[in-house]
């Protein structure tokens, strides 16, 4: 058992902001057993008083491409083919070098853990090689991952990363080897419909339904890779269609990144299967032209949204300046779609934990039973000489804004305290 | 004279990016001599060697509002109403206080330096005594800075924040003890149309044709508060037809905010009287909901355009996200005027350094003559493990999207080396 004091802040559902202030948390076996403004008889001796700062579920990073870890902030303005063949395309070549994706996949779990993401979706690129030796790193980590090698066979762009035998051979031994249940575990990664071939994900949705594993994928990034799709399965018609007659969406749980222009038999089919969607929100200010997703749209019908990175898509692991970009996207949704109302701060904050954490089950809040994965906010020298009192709920507001890794003071994964970085 | 060696970059003009990697800077009286790739015959001894760190114009940060320092990332999601009620009234109110005024406007002139805005325009509340308190610090910064008492009198919004004949006799004794030519000066800073009386705007106006001080407003911060300028003021239909009537534009420079939803009209007139627009694109998405102003119009124009913080209308001070945050507009104005072409990084960074600069002269550049206001950038923990060579251009652009407070090494002004913060 351990006893924590603090001003506990989390979203029990969308658009609530729940506030304990000075309250007590008791945790056992790293899972929430109470959090409670009294102190409860049974508690032992305080662990760790936190004092005046804040205390929030930790995040979940939904979606990510490991090796592009070092592409962050490059060739936004390059457009789709200088940017793939001068950024992308070298660096997921050079993490085929073990030595090197060794060290990459080390800098990178150390960035998300600066971050506060304890939580990832990540995708490796075709390498096998490189996303084992990040389930290893994971799994020393004590902190939660679903990994996947990319697979990746089709030409939909002229280009084949990969040949189709050895990706599924590939994929099945690493799905067995690291199938077990856990925090870290492995996730069926086809990089999109325009490049994987029938073959392909005739094999993945096979393991998807013999294993029960996640499925992590990309869907309707724009109109001309939907219009792809569409060309080549006539009859599906749209991405989830095609991941549905496969078995990539429906068999376990998914989680599809983007969604930006989404036809509403795709948004049926996501509803239908529970997919999650993966919003990047950064990504699309970065790479603005394919539209922005209407997610207000996807969450009035149930469908599970939380909010990745998208790196190198996006240009920063911070999930504050993710949080924030998802509000302002929303009120820019609201411009072109004023029946759709914008997210809050604190429903942003929602994607971020619980909403994004539910891909990986009792994750992202500080009810019962809940993994106790939470970041200490140490917010002293955010507005400084203010002369309002703020309450916790402006101070989480302005540190969603304003904060940055220097906020986060100290980190717990599964109940334990994840040591100096 | 001084000697300095390093990676120079700076932007001659819209769109160029000129670098002189591992060059030879030479400045005399805090201005540049000369930027040359070998090393001159007459140049001294080394100064300082930079190494391999980039170097950089300082930025110019053409609008914020200087009480507002505290409600960065407070309220965005209020609606005016309460935004104005529950935050922006309060900490103005406060900022009367002359003990209050000091301490905040010494923390605005640090954190300005942290972020490298070494040239800013500021607005402050309509204390007369705040603003002067302000002017004397920043002469003994170092720093370049227009600073003006807001002028407020009319309750366009239902409020009147002072009296007119006050107003007027402050401004003017202000704008004497501070009118001399320097890096620090007086602008005359109505609020904004709404919210200033006719004889107001005509003693300001004919302040600002007696002493050429710069003039500092905003304008057209969205279709609700343009036809209220429409419905007062019928003949000169929009906010640049007053501004002009009353001598507030075409006397002296003068630098005018948002710009959102400037009618054709106002467009003609701020080109006829070479009025700077102050685009504050992390505003424009905080906030959003009054729409995307279409800069790239204004630059076809040949209207001079800078950037601005807008704290707290925007959530940062940091420059790097406001130049970003350009970029990412002008991509999703695009989207609704394609005529119109997006900026580029390049682009988005001469408006932050020559293009906001020049509101304060030769400022902004590393041309002959140009004051030596440099930024000492040193990248080496962005990007760690790049397969890739980086080229300085492609540095630059990762630190823009990147990079924060701690990676700007060194600050210059006017010649001058600025001590620790």
């Amino acid at each position: 058992m351990a006893v924590y004091r603090g001003n506990f802040l989390y979203t029990p559902a969308l658009g609530q902001l729940k506030v304990v202030e000075r309250g007590w948390l008791i945790t056992e076996n790293g899972l929430v057993r109470s959090l409670t403004q009294r102190q409860p008889a049974a508690a032992g001796p305080l662990t760790a008083d936190f004092g005046d700062a804040l205390v929030l579920p930790a995040f979940t990073d939904l979606h990510l491409h490991a090796p592009q870890l070092p592409n962050m902030g490059l060739g936004y303005s390059e457009g789709l083919g200088g940017w793939l063949e001068r950024y992308t395309y070298p660096v997921e070549h050079r993490y085929a070098d073990p030595g090197y994706a060794h060290q990459l996949n080390a800098a990178l779990i150390s960035q998300l853990r600066r971050y506060g993401s304890l939580h990832a979706v990540i995708m490796g690129s075709t390498s096998a090689a490189a996303a084992a030796d990040l389930l290893e790193q994971y799994r020393r980590s004590g902190m939660w991952a679903y990994v996947g090698k990319m697979n990746s066979d089709y030409p939909g762009y002229g280009v084949q990363n990969e040949q189709t035998a050895p990706s599924i051979a590939e994929t099945v031994q690493l799905a067995h080897r690291y199938g077990g249940p856990g925090r870290v575990r492995y996730a069926i990664s086809p990089e999109f419909v325009p490049c994987c071939s029938d073959e392909l994900m005739a094999a993945l949705g096979q393991l998807a339904r013999e294993t029960g594993l996640p499925v992590h994928s990309h869907m309707s990034e724009g109109e001309s890779d939907l219009q792809l799709v569409r060309r080549r399965f006539p009859r599906e018609g749209c991405y989830a269609g095609v991941y549905a007659r496969f078995g990539l969406m429906g068999s376990g749980p998914s989680v599809m990144a983007h969604c930006l222009t989404s036809p509403e038999e795709e948004i049926a089919l996501l509803k239908q299967h529970g997919s999650f969607v993966a919003h990047c929100p950064v990504c699309s200010l970065d790479l603005a032209g394919s539209g922005l997703p209407p997610i207000r749209r996807y969450l009035n019908e149930g469908i599970p949204v939380g909010l990745g990175s998208d790196i190198a898509g996006g240009h920063t692991l911070n999930m504050m300046q993710v949080i924030v970009a998802a509000v302002q996207i929303s009120k820019l949704v609201v411009q072109q779609k004023p029946q759709l109302s914008p997210l809050s701060e604190v429903e942003a904050l929602y994607l971020a934990t619980k909403g994004g954490g539910a891909f990986f089950g009792r994750v992202g809040s500080f009810e019962p039973g809940y993994s106790f994965d939470a970041l200490v906010i140490d917010d002293r020298d955010l507005g400084q000489l203010s002369p309002l009192h703020l309450s916790p709920a402006q101070r989480l507001e302005r540190f969603l804004y304003c904060g940055d890794d220097r906020h986060i003071s100290r980190r717990y994964c599964a109940g334990r305290e994840l040591t100096a970085l």
